[in-house]
């Protein structure tokens, strides 16, 4: 059991590893008023769960970029849409997890994934 | 372009995959009531979708166990873990993919989806 | 404005249509725990929504179907089939409405709505 | 059985009913990355659902009006509420199903189609 | 019981503690469109619900930004932040409360929520 | 910064408060397949986030049974509203709350989360 520096370190090798230096790049007005918040999130999504053994990260970015897009979360599936590309995803591939979304989800959903993807897979 | 029973033919193809002659099997209340709404889902769902190319069927079926767990879509969740396991994908990669969704759409629904998961990804 | 005694008695005038003397009839637990509850819900949902004019009583009825089935309300959903059929509407009509589900909130959305509807659509 | 060249057609006469000529008018960002999905769409949601026989074209029309507000889809509500004027729907029924959407899917919802409505059914 | 005056009474009363004499100060377009929906949310959810005995106006508040921050209503959670500010709640515990969203909706929930509060809660 | 024990242990003293020695009392399906997600969710939701200062238990409560039955997570909402009663949470508080959520997520939200309720609560 690591201790929760370690956590954060963990955690931010992964997001490393989908958003290289630039990881938390564009400052978010919620970064202003809640910093800790952030440090938190890096280190239980990323530190705690992404960071586990029994699934390959190419199959935890798919998955998260699913939930995104059958949540209606734009935001976050811009991000994730990028980072599956900086881990060799391809965009023919994304593109398919977000048709198939709309047989789960409802078309509008994805239209709406579909539409904030275009911004991010440009060829 | 196929013509419609070029549609079903391969849809159920696809579903044969996932749950081999079982496709279909225990049949629900609202299959008496509108049993041509279920031929449309085998041509659309996996006719149109999930036969398209670009996209390998194990992604397809781990994006799909995502999208069900985060929408709290319970029923088809434990159809759908099946037909992973009958595509080869281990149990623990689906305990990952279920316990990630806590990031994604809160605790409740990973619970709710581990749950459901316990039944059917018995040892 | 009519006063609030008022608003009740317009409220159960519609909810009698919908349900005849049956309004209200299977005591949920919730009426016990909070009755005056539901004699707000009465007041407002149909003494000030549903019993305004510009909108007649089949449509209003068929689009809270629709509502219902794709937010996964099924207990709701049951008691507004029974009051859909109770208006006329046909036993077809209420399963289109319950199959184009699938398009707007997705298929697990329609199938949850169908079997709901097979208990009480009975033919 | 209809071939699939078939459900386009059938599709896209429904869709005309809706949106006449404009129909697919103005370009979405997400038909440029997959127009093929928009093909489909107009395959199964129109060719497949909508064109389907036991209910009126003016109850699909409200039903799917009042699902996009409850599910918050707030671009495919708009684009819904003028096919629905098209249909000879009159802006005052469009609003009670709107208004109505607060007792189901809470006053947000509400006001918020009511927002995106306020765009489209000018007097 | 009072008659429906009185509840526009007593609703726009508990709305000044909110809001003061702003009330309803920046009209939305929905305003236009459908005035007496806006009497009617007055005399229902302030009128009805929040004048009611047993809960204090602060916990009703914080129930609130909580439902709020957790269905991503972000045009309401402003408006209900700022209402909560001047009850005399602290900025730091409106924090809190989007913060722990993310437990149980979800982390984009929770930032997206973060994300409009930080307009609002500017120091 | 503590580490990683010390988030359990301050995760298992804040869950004490709210379910005493009970705590992960009745064994879920879900504890036997993924046992360690539990450990987890113990560390971040209750170590990390309601352990924090700024806001009061009770608050933090209050907040969490309104946003479960917001989102319709029942079983959780149970758990929740017996913690909030023993952390001296009165009984006709939580009706409010949950009454509330009808004008926030809709009517039958609310009637699903007092049903709920009643076994719970009762007197």
């Amino acid at each position: 059991m690591a201790d929760e520096a370690d956590l954060l370190a963990r955690g931010r090798e992964v997001a490393g590893r989908l958003w290289g230096t630039r990881a938390g790049g564009q400052e978010l007005p919620a970064q202003r008023l809640a910093p800790e918040f952030f440090r938190l999130v890096t280190e239980f999504v990323f530190g705690m769960f992404w960071a586990r053994p029994n699934l390959d990260l190419r199959s935890r970015s798919l998955c998260t970029v699913a939930q995104l897009a059958a949540l209606g979360r734009i935001d976050e599936l811009k991000g994730h849409l990028l980072g599956a590309l900086n881990l060799g995803i391809r965009r023919e591939e994304l593109v398919e997890v977000l048709m198939q979304t709309a047989c789960y989800a409802g078309v509008p959903a994805a239209v709406n994934a579909l539409n904030a993807a275009a911004e991010v897979l440009k060829p």
